[in-house]
């Protein structure tokens, strides 16, 4: 057998505590509930985190609540992927498009805030594991609504239930209100460089 | 009818301006490639922002290979959930757990070694759409592989194949290869208040 060499020795013992530290902060944290997460900045990532969240959830036979406010296409991989969990899965395509594009105010807020309706009721059902609020910080940002009825649906919200809101430039008072929050950087884009949206990684 | 108000009419014109301009950015982005992500940073999100384009990649019917490069646990959520797919998902977990928890480098390097050769083969596969390298950047880290083979394997890959690598502390090198890098900046997460790492969250 070979022997024991001093580095590997060394090695181990740092791991050793290393893994002591994290031990201590794992029994640190017991508390089980539903977390409420936030996924803002300007970088690639913001909705397909939470899609990948709704993969593994889904993994758990939980039941997923998805709703779309901004997003008016109904051709995007991840929706006709998750939509063959009917039975688990209600995905719901609430927007008519970047404001760009619809190019009517008065007609994004009453959309806003029908897509609002029916999340408040995906945040009263205890049924639904996780609810994702897909592009819903620009209703917030833009006034579209109220913040202060959003913030009291979520504080009611069944005690296990997850949600994950996505979108750029997430109010102050919802980064307060969140357990958990990543701000997600672009340091480089592929479209930047000339290349499509490509089917699969994009949409 | 009502008559149509002035700041509606401000609206609809700026919304046209931006439209024009963001038109002009979609019809200069024309190339159609494989794109090589990468998801770094502290933050919660590399690993299922990689997920989420999983589902989306299936929604286009596309083949998918995931190599989890140091996670040993099996009975993830997003595992199996895309297990349930096995003509399209090709899933392996190749890793034996954290630094701290193996407490024994040769063998951590040794399982790197033969992730990254199981690795090579997917991303010498046209038939796979989308690769997935999950925590790749440790073993780049640790120097438990080079990364010249790494770079000259990714620009090799097959012209239409996306690959995403995620894990902290991408080396820079990785980075100036990469189209597009999202940094993933933890503002604040729910474990450092006590939550327990929540199935169908966080595994």
């Amino acid at each position: 057998m070979s022997e024991i060499k001093p580095e590997h020795q060394r090695h181990t013992a740092r791991m050793q505590r290393k893994k002591a530290v994290v031990d201590e902060h794992i029994a640190a944290a017991q508390v089980e509930r539903g977390v409420l997460v936030v996924n803002t900045g300007t970088g690639k990532g913001k909705s397909s985190a939470a899609f990948g969240v709704v993969a593994r959830a889904l993994g758990h036979g939980m039941k997923v609540a998805v709703i779309q406010c901004i997003k008016g296409r109904t051709d995007t991989g991840e929706e006709g992927f998750f939509r063959r969990f009917p039975d688990l899965v209600s995905w719901h395509v609430m927007g008519e498009g970047f404001t760009w594009e619809t190019q009517d105010r008065e007609r994004d807020a009453a959309r806003a805030q029908a897509a609002w309706m029916l999340a408040a009721r995906y945040l009263a059902d205890p049924a639904y594991g996780l609810v994702v609020l897909d592009e819903f910080t620009y209703p917030l940002k833009y006034g579209w609504l109220d913040l202060a009825p959003v913030l009291s649906a979520l504080a009611a919200r069944p005690p296990l239930q997850h949600v994950i809101i996505t979108g750029r430039g997430a109010p102050e008072a919802l980064i307060t209100a969140a357990d958990t929050v990543s701000e997600i950087h672009q340091v480089k884009h592929a479209f930047a460089a000339g290349v499509k949206a490509m089917p699969g990684l994009e949409w």
